[in-house]
């Protein structure tokens, strides 16, 4: 029911986004046991895949409801990623972050020419402030990845994957909002052609993996990850899209996802995020069910501060 | 003179080698007020464009040559390249490497089949023992950077460039050995319509920059620089096609290096060398005279030891 609409999504973001490349490497394939087609949203325009769902969120807006910009509570890629998007269509964004967020970050989205606004860093704090925007600025407020016209921006990435590999047998993204695996299930449904998708999860937070167990949407009651952009949960609008057309979801734990995140620095000499490694480190988890399949593996972004690298 | 040379040589090494990607970035092209074009030889065969080289120099030995084996002195990056072109031509390859080097070089040398003898850390007993080798085992010498089938099989990562963009009014290569910026000039030569090629060294091993002043090759004294793979010095061969092919020098200091490094990482999210910065630092450092111009820059490797970064 989704790929009429995707086309049209993918289709008019197309000037704002990136087409990445898709890398191979001989070395990982042979530790794997399957050949693996790396599609690079690390090279995404501000370095993750949120930038097409961002995009895809402000283009659906109104003139009037553009022309008053659009509000978000994020401290990591999202918030550059719609400060980004905004910058590009000429659209003010308003981000709220904990006041305690490392300045590197709240650099990053002034950079992309976002206006931040400090909050408190609780839950509810984060809320308040975003709603408050809402009232006074008469901004639309975007959800990270609990928000359908997000999930078919982030669709795009395996939608390209898929429209120059048709033939994958299985797609693995990593798990944190869901608002990445949602898009790729919807993309792999109608540009697959038997192409199933998996996800990596740290065992640390692997709410979703719970979810999916119980058939209800699971809280993590600890984060304590090095992937920190998965401890964000499903939501309401993804959760049913992951449940209907998502595989199954490996958990891993943290050294696994270090020696993953290691070997795509070394052997593919590409930077990702620890978040990213996550995806290859269930696949080489749990290789011997995939031996001989043709794999895509969406690396989904590359900003980390090379200050504080876990090697 | 050696455009079919080069052409031959090229049709030759390419079963063997990737065919590398010219990655660019908007934010970068803004820095340095012009627009680039990074050809990534980090994602080259074994992580450097020396893959080139010593595959081309095996190539061009005899079958009982071929049978007899290759010798270098090197523990960098054509230490590997040899070995793996050797291997992946089933030849043997005889590596002679100080018993001082690090135990991660020694490593990637007999992972890629390469078989190394051990000497004591001075130029002398490099030399004897190679020599040795030449005369007990029957194997051909190949030096890494200071041969003519060596220089024409680095020449090839410019060729490629310019056939992909062949306006190009400059390529930045960085200067060690001299190797790779002499093919880089006969490249540009025989493929390039008006291109000037520039190298780019640190002012701690500068002997390239001395060198083309005086009109005779000079030694370094020192060679106190992050820029490990440009301690070495030019060579009989490849001096006088630097003399002819090359327009300029630039010598960088340490900090501009590792700022050039830096915003490779950052930016373009992949993985280079502290010696592939050299280039690009030189550009940064001059680039009032380059403005608005169309620039190539070899992103020359990325072997980099994880554990030991300058950030």
């Amino acid at each position: 029911m989704f790929k009429e609409p995707l086309i049209q999504v993918h289709q008019r973001i197309k000037p704002y986004i990136h087409h990445t490349p898709v890398l191979t490497s001989t070395l990982i394939n042979t530790i794997a046991a399957a050949n693996l087609y790396f599609k690079c949203e690390n090279f995404q325009k501000m370095g993750a895949f949120k930038m097409r769902g961002a995009t895809n969120a402000i283009m659906q807006l109104s003139d009037e409801q553009k022309r008053r910009g659009v509000v978000t509570h994020s401290s990591g890629n999202f918030a550059q990623a719609l400060s980004l998007a905004a910058q590009s269509l000429e659209v003010p964004a308003y981000i709220v972050m904990p006041k305690t967020a490392p300045q590197v970050k709240k650099n990053a989205v002034k950079d992309y020419g976002g206006e931040i606004i400090e909050c408190e860093p609780t839950l509810e704090a984060r809320e308040q402030t975003a709603m408050k925007l809402e009232r006074t600025k008469g901004a639309s407020f975007i959800h990270p990845s609990n928000d359908l016209n997000v999930i078919l921006g982030q669709a795009t990435a395996a939608k390209e994957l898929l429209e120059k590999l048709p033939n994958l047998d299985y797609i693995f993204t990593p798990v944190g909002g869901g608002g990445l695996i949602a898009g790729t299930a919807i993309a792999a449904k109608h540009f697959g052609k038997h192409c199933k998708v998996i996800g990596g999860e740290p065992m640390e937070a692997d709410d979703a993996y719970r979810s999916l167990k119980s058939g209800k949407i699971q809280t993590n009651s600890t984060t304590n990850t090095i992937a920190d952009g998965l401890k964000t949960q499903l939501g309401s609008i993804n959760f049913p899209i992951i449940q209907q057309g998502v595989a199954q979801i490996i958990r891993v734990e943290e050294h696994e996802i270090k020696y993953a995140m290691r070997l795509i620095w070394e052997r593919m000499k590409i930077i990702c995020e620890p978040s990213s490694a996550v995806a290859l480190a269930a696949l080489i988890k749990e290789k011997e069910a995939f031996k001989g399949q043709n794999i895509g593996v969406i690396i989904s972004g590359g900003n980390v501060d090379l200050s504080q690298l876990p090697f």
